[in-house]
This record gives structure tokens, C-alpha cells and sequence, in this order.
């Protein structure tokens, strides 16, 4: 599987039935809407001043709300995954 | 619910009769005017330099102003909700 | 009434016979000339790199004179108000 | 009067018998041309990393060459004035 | 063979038969969308703050998923490289 | 005489006959391409995070290269002068 | 001869028999694409936030790829060279 690099993460986009119950509807009328995505792998962080890696505050299973502006879109044996940064993760769902 | 993350709240905007009494009017004649609204959920806050975060200046259940620019609209249970980042915080309504 | 966030004032601005006496006068041939204006309510100042509080350079009933890019316009109780940022405080007059 | 605030100036353009003698001509075929002035007043400075205001390296009674972009026009009691940013301030003539 | 400056690695693009068996689909459909390729050559990275160069995340013959955008390519003995630097490499396949 | 600010200098551009012997062809078919000329006075220098002045790596009567951009026409006593800031200087001549 | 100032170094570009033998190919279909030369001579490098130079990762005699874009173009006893700024270098050839 791919390891993301920096503060990105590689998120499953949820549609139609896959996605949350009860749940959050995101507008798609314009093209850099959010959308609902579950986190299948997580980046080492970006490198601070002091040369640390500043944890992500998501983790593997995590349901994420995201903009689609900075995702990369890749296709992993058949299927659609988006590798976004940090600064594009907007709320994680609370279980 | 959703947890905001980084610097973010997330907000359900006042409109019509929900508005504050005696209250504040907000010119609509432009597209990103500011916009009156409760505080649901307020993230951690961003990260300074030495790797703390920053406290958000408001708390749940505030009345902000904002302006919708930087905003990104989800709907959960049907409802409408907004994703501020704090630059886009402009004042809260004081008790 | 409202309290404005992080480096932002409001600010009642002045027109006509509410002006300073012997005063100043503003040039309004451009969209984004400098105003004139009365402090109503000053936000606690933007963080420095330490954690701290910058606080603003003007206080309550100070006259100053502002750009109107970055200010947002709001009403209260049938009232015009500028919500405006440290960066558009121009001066401030002298008593 | 007025105290400019942060790193402005607020300078008295010197037009035609105003000007320095023996002096310097600005070519004024472009609107951002430089403009020579006399400064009327002077902020205290922009803060620094450390909270400190760093203080503007001009002074009551100089004449200055300026640019007049990022310059703000006032009047105030009739005359014309420019509030000016540090950035803006490119000379200083020497007594 | 050519060794990169700063935060730069050197990639050989893989495309049809080179790539990655069971693997990764990246859409052609825009110009500076994703790529697979391995790393052929890897610069000391980037300056810190501190003087210090900040080690690049991934290492020769790694495959990295990096995007076009900020490529530079270059042809050496008829072969096509790019050269491309630490932010847009955007993952790295796990062995 | 005027005295530069900051990281600026003064330079007398350098045209035709009064250009260095042997010399250094600039192309002028483009607007900001490179000047030859010499430097007539030289200012503090920038202040830098801890607030000291950065001297200027040119000292008066040297010959200079320097891009037009950035650079601000003045006439003084009839004569054309140009107020450049450090950035668009690119070269100095080594006697 | 010229000494370049700052981070900038002085190129010589090498088109058509003048390049490295065996060698490396760049395409020329567009404006600001990278190119082959020797570096003439090395600036000290640009300052760091403690007021020390960083020294450039070049040496005079080196063979670089860099790409045109920021480089300026002057003539010295009739031949063409470029003064290009360390962000534009790409790599360098190992011996």
C-alpha cells in the first residue's frame, strides 16, 4: 500500500450508500465542495521549526470531512482514493 | 456530532426570526457579507510555533459574526451548518 | 453589543455634520478611500510569536482614520458600523 | 493633528516653488512616480518580533523622496496631506 | 549521472509495463495530475532554520507517486527524468 | 545630496560612452533587463529579526549590475538617477 | 570580471558542441525550460536569520542544469552569460 508523505493523508471518499447513516449531506453544486471520507492512511506530519514532525490529528479509520481543492485523485488496484493535506481536512466525526 | 479541526468552529447561521432580538442587521446585497451565528463546535485551535495550540476566542453556544468567505457549508440531520476558520471570526455578541 | 476578535475595532463612521470641527477631509472620488471614524468597541490585538496579546494602538472614543478595504459592514439597531482591522487604522487624532 | 499609527508617516507634498531648491525632479509621466515631501508627523514604528516598536528612520521637518503607491491622500484644514508607509519612504535629503 | 540541489530528487517516470504490477491507476485526463516513478538520485534537502539540511523522506529506488506540477524534464542517454522537488512528492509505495 | 533608506542605493546609470571599457553588453530588447551604473550613495541596510542593520554588499563608486524592476527614477541638479533596492542588484564589477 | 552578489551565480550556457559529451538532453519547446551550463562564478551566498551567509552548493567550473526562469541574460566581451539565483539551480554534474 502507499505511505503519504508530510501532512498528507489518503482518504476513501464515501458516496451514495457508503456514507455515514443519519448523516451529513455535503452541497455539490460547486466543483471544491466538501466531502465525507474515510482515512485509510496517515502521514508522518510536517517538520516544524525545530525540526519535529507535528503529529496528524486524524488516524486510520477516522470519517473525515475534507475539500476536494488540494486532493490528488489515485486509483489503487480499482479503486478511487484522494491524497489530501492537512490543511484540507476541515472535522473528524466523533464515534 | 463533527469535531472541527485545527483553528475551526463549525456554526449554524441565524436567519429570519432565529436572529438575535433588537439585533444586528447584515447587508445581503453582496456575496461574501457577513453573516450572524450560533457556535456549535470550536476546534483545538492552531498550532504556534513551539508546537502548542492556540485556544479559538469563542466558546459553544456564542452568537458570531463572520464572513462567509472561508466558510464551507455541510448539512447533518438536514440542518445547515458552516465550517469558519477563525481569521473569518469578526466579533461575538457579548452576554 | 458586540466585541470585536483578535485585532479588529469597531468603529462608527462619521459623515457630514458629525465630522471633527475645522477637520479633516477625505477625498471620496475612489471606492477604497481613507474614512473617518469614531471607536466604538477594540478587540483584544492579534497574537505575537510568544503567546501574547498585541493590544491595539487606539481605545474607546478615539477619531481615527481607517481604509475601507477590510472593514465589514454591519447594522445594529438601525446603526451603520465597520468592523475594521489594526492593518487599516491609518491615525488617530489628538485630543 | 493627527499621530499617524504603526510604521506611517504623514508627509506635506512639495509642489512647483515649494520645491527643494537646486533640486530634484521627478519624472511625473506615471501615476506611482516618486514625489518629494516634508514630513509633518511620524508612528511610532512597526513592532518587531520581540514587541518592540522599531523606530522609523525619518523625522519631523525632513524632506523626503516617497512613492506615492500605498500612500493614502487626506485633507485637514484645506491642505493636502499623504499618509505614508515606511515601505513607501525611499530618501532623505541631507542637510 | 546528475546529482539534485536542495529538496530536489531526481525520478525516472513509469509508464504502461514499468509500472508497478497490481498497481496504482493515475488519471490522465489533466495536465498536472499525479505520476508513478522511482527515485533515481536524491538531493541533501532543504535548509533549515539552524543551518541544517533537513533529510528528504525518500531514498533511491524508492516508487513515489509525485505530481507534475514542479517537474522539470530533462533527457540523459535518451532517457526521460524529472527533476522534483520534496513538495510534490506526495506518497511512497511500501515494500 | 540624498540619502537612501534602508536597503536601498543611489546608482547613476551608465549609457553609451560612460559604460566600463571592454566591457559588459546588456541586451535592452526587453523592459527589465539588466543596467550597468554606479553607485553614488548606499543606504543602512534592511534591519534584520534582531534589529541590527544588514550592510549593503556595495559601497559608493561601485560599478554595478542591477535589474530596472524595482528600481525608481529621480533627476537631481538635471542629472538621472535611480533609487534600487538590494534584490535587483545581480553583480558587482571586481576592479 | 563580474562577482555575482547574494545567492546568484554567473553561468555559461552551453548549447549544441559546447555540451557535456554523452549527455544530457533538455528539450527546448518551451520558454523557461531548464538549460546546461558551467558556472563562472559564485555569489557568498545568501543571509540567514542569524546574519550568516549560507555558502552556495556550487563551485566555479561546475556544470548545472537550471532553469532559465529568474536567470537575466548580459554580455561580457561578446559573450552571452547568465546570472542565475540559487533557487533556479536544479542540479549539478558529478564528476
Amino acid at each position: 500500500m502507499l505511505q503519504p508523505l508530510g501532512d498528507r493523508v489518503i482518504v476513501e471518499p464515501l458516496e451514495g450508500q457508503d456514507k455515514s447513516p443519519g448523516g451529513i449531506i455535503l452541497p455539490d453544486t460547486a466543483k471544491e465542495r466538501p466531502q465525507e471520507g474515510k482515512v485509510i492512511a496517515v502521514g508522518p506530519g510536517a517538520l516544524n521549526d525545530k525540526g519535529e514532525r507535528v503529529p496528524l490529528p486524524v488516524k486510520e479509520g477516522d470519517i473525515v470531512i475534507f475539500t476536494e481543492f488540494g486532493g490528488t485523485e489515485i486509483k489503487v488496484d480499482g479503486k478511487k482514493y484522494l491524497i489530501v493535506d492537512e490543511r484540507s481536512l476541515l472535522a473528524v466525526k466523533e464515534a
